[in-house]
């Protein structure tokens, strides 16, 4: 059978799945493309439907009960691609509780363009920053232009959500190695064996609440004549400086 | 005199700078927002017009002569941006003889989307790579997305733009460094005192080509699960490693 209506319940709540308020109301999120796909299938996130488009022929890589067929047009209508691949999965946001990291990680407060997150969490899994701590005013890491960015980044780390005060909380007595313009260059910086590294918004900075809590900060050297970095790009280089003892054996 | 037609030669000629085409014929760019156009003048770049809106009432910091006001309707059409800023300036774009490079510098090796140009182009300028050597399959760094990218980059670097084999060329004994997956740790690497950095294609990496002509390849090591890093990252990580010793001293 195919699906060939935008008003089928299951279409309609799928393409809602864009938005920040389907996904809150269904613990859901959208994942695109064959890669995405096979990439997810490997990390265990649970599956909830497939979408595939009528005119694509290969079988998807999934329990075939789990497949759902639908017209090309209610597939344009689900897809937040360009030109989309005719793949689209469902798939469950994992329930975690706000506990302490194992080892170093990552502290994104008030990161808000979608891009930027995702491309930081793809950097973060790469340079084995396993854990991901977001405040509520960062980009939602779910929406469908993060994930594409994260390159399944998504799937392999642990992204956890709370308020500032509650990170902060259960950081502890964890190091928080904020990213900051007046702090000490990276490149002497002598890091803690474990810590937390903040990445602030991208106009505005770190808050008031998180810099207090610094106990060092780094800043990238530049030219005189470039005030700034683009975000994922200052987030990717201090990850790596600070992280590089553990490729350098 | 406020401007109030779309069709009017010098807003039809203006509004053609948006696309390759414009830009290729008369040899000009457009520049958006108050702070580039400030980062402009700075830089002494030669200013042609400064489009100005009606609404906005600041006076620009630029020869009054070279100030066209427009009305607001004329300026949304004139800009690229989504909240206009209300200038826009046209920028005659510098003419170069491709040269050999003075100390390090940058080769982007068919970098095609245009967000990633720009970027590179902006931790380019702050990392100290001041010449950026571009073959005809790279984005144009003159259009309107990649010059918002680079933050005023653009105006502090000396682009050089040539096929492969003339910049090969030019680049002669210059020992030529390929950012590539099969690389040397770029964290253990122990690089010439001046290089060209080569930055492939985001898809495909570097062209045989470059590659054959590569003294040293190096690579950003990563964690099994992630396959690549965004281009912008990654040549951000390996300018500023390669080139920390600017910054250490």
């Amino acid at each position: 059978m195919v699906l060939t209506s935008k008003n089928n319940p299951l279409v309609k709540e799928t393409a809602a799945l864009k938005e920040k308020k389907g996904r809150k109301e269904t613990g859901m999120f959208l994942v695109e493309g064959w890669k995405m796909a096979a990439e997810c299938v490997k990390s265990g996130f649970e599956l909830d439907r497939v979408f595939v488009a009528e005119s694509y022929m290969d079988e998807p890589p999934v329990d075939e009960l789990k497949v759902v067929r639908v017209s090309d047009d209610v597939f344009r209508f689900l897809s937040d691609e360009k030109s989309p691949q005719g793949i689209l999965c469902r798939v469950k946001i994992p329930k975690r509780v706000l506990e302490k990291p194992q080892g170093k990680c990552l502290f994104l407060d008030g990161v808000s363009d979608p891009g930027n997150v995702g491309t930081i969490i793809r950097t973060a899994n790469a340079a084995g920053y396993n854990e991901i701590y977001l405040t509520k005013e960062c980009a939602d890491p779910y929406a469908p232009k993060c994930v594409r960015a994260s390159m399944s980044g998504i799937f392999f780390t642990k992204l956890h959500f709370g308020e500032r005060a509650e990170i902060l909380s259960v950081l502890g007595e964890t190091p928080i190695v904020v990213a900051d313009m007046g702090g000490e260059n990276v490149f002497t910086f002598d890091p803690p064996k474990s810590f937390a590294l903040v990445i602030g918004n991208e106009a505005n900075g770190v808050s008031e609440d998180v810099f207090r809590a610094a106990t060092h900060t780094v800043k990238i050297p530049m030219r005189a004549t470039q005030e700034s970095l683009n975000a994922a790009v200052s987030a990717g280089i201090i990850m790596y400086v600070l992280g590089r003892g553990e490729f350098i054996k």
